[in-house]
């Protein structure tokens, strides 16, 4: 059913992306995409670097983006210019990836951005990856009544990841996202045939 | 039971903020704050302004803010600069408010800003505002856990108003928000006891 595709991954260096370009590319063509390493580079807090990225990466049937960089800390240092970490970073990196990126993508091709747990259960410290992941979930479903030629869109919410124990003390009580579980939700929405949604892990 | 209260109304000139300011104003002292009329002139996008603004003030129970530009307009022409109107306006504005707010405001003070049904039901030519609201509902459930001094923060969450009937044909078979029900949204948030809510009318 699951014919070769191209799949972009942005963040492809990070804990989530080494894993999700290890687990497709058995069976399909990944491009890796990072800040400093990976087959292309690319600072999705630039829409120059965006536009030049998609130009040198031609076509493409997926985007996986689990690129987003935000202001984690306490409350009191949180102001507009920390705010701007993840506005620039995971919220209009993710944006901007997709309104520049749908001129780019195969028709029927994917987006699939990352959000998280944190929109609708806020923990200590992350109130500006929450507003972030709002934003970009609140684009998402509207981004997919926009979107011309089948082009879907959705995202992937996971808790915290269990690759990434150094956060398990901010989230209390939180069942980690097993690195399986987050494959299969980016499998949902790059080989199914939803979009608009928020694949809750 | 609702002892009288200083409530900074922002955005006092336009369609909600006329209704909510007479509404409020019989019983309780409305501070009416908007661009360029009002008690107060104030512009969201400009910490330096928000910041002037509650020095010249002073001491407040209540901040209700209904500012909200965001782009409004054809997907086609939705590109990163277009997106910065929701992101300074209706995201960043009313997150500053908050931000900025917090240290002016007094104990057991509340904030409450305005989200609306397009955060979870998109409609063509709404995206900016659908991600400033997911922003916004998802850094008011966040900033609840951190604030002090028993400060609450809610967004009240219309669909269509009432009074703006040019915005109709957008958003069919949506029955529209009295004016009424969104001054019982406000009075909910206001002069009750809740936080970290998104009261959807």
């Amino acid at each position: 059913m699951n014919s070769k595709k191209r799949i972009i991954i942005v963040g492809a260096s990070g804990t989530m992306g080494t894993y999700l370009a290890g687990a497709f590319e058995n069976e399909h063509e990944v491009v890796r995409a990072s800040t400093d390493s990976g087959d292309y580079h690319i600072d999705i807090t630039s829409t120059d670097s965006i536009e030049a990225f998609y130009k040198q990466v031609g076509e493409f049937d997926a985007l996986v983006s689990v690129a987003g960089p935000t202001y984690v800390g306490p409350w009191k240092n949180l102001n507009d210019k920390e705010f701007r970490k993840g506005v620039e970073g995971k919220m209009m990196g993710q944006i901007n990836l997709v309104l520049i990126g749908q001129h780019y993508i195969k028709p029927k091709g994917s987006f699939t951005l990352i959000t998280g747990a944190l929109t609708n259960e806020p923990q200590l410290h992350f109130a500006n990856a929450s507003a972030a992941n709002g934003a970009v979930e609140g684009f998402v479903r509207a981004a997919a009544i926009e979107l011309a030629n089948g082009i879907r869109i959705n995202a992937v919410s996971p808790t915290v990841i269990e690759n990434s124990p150094q956060y398990f003390l901010y989230f209390p009580g939180e069942i980690p996202t097993t690195m399986k579980e987050l494959e299969y939700g980016f499998r949902k929405s790059v080989f199914g045939t939803n979009t608009g949604q928020i694949i809750k892990l």
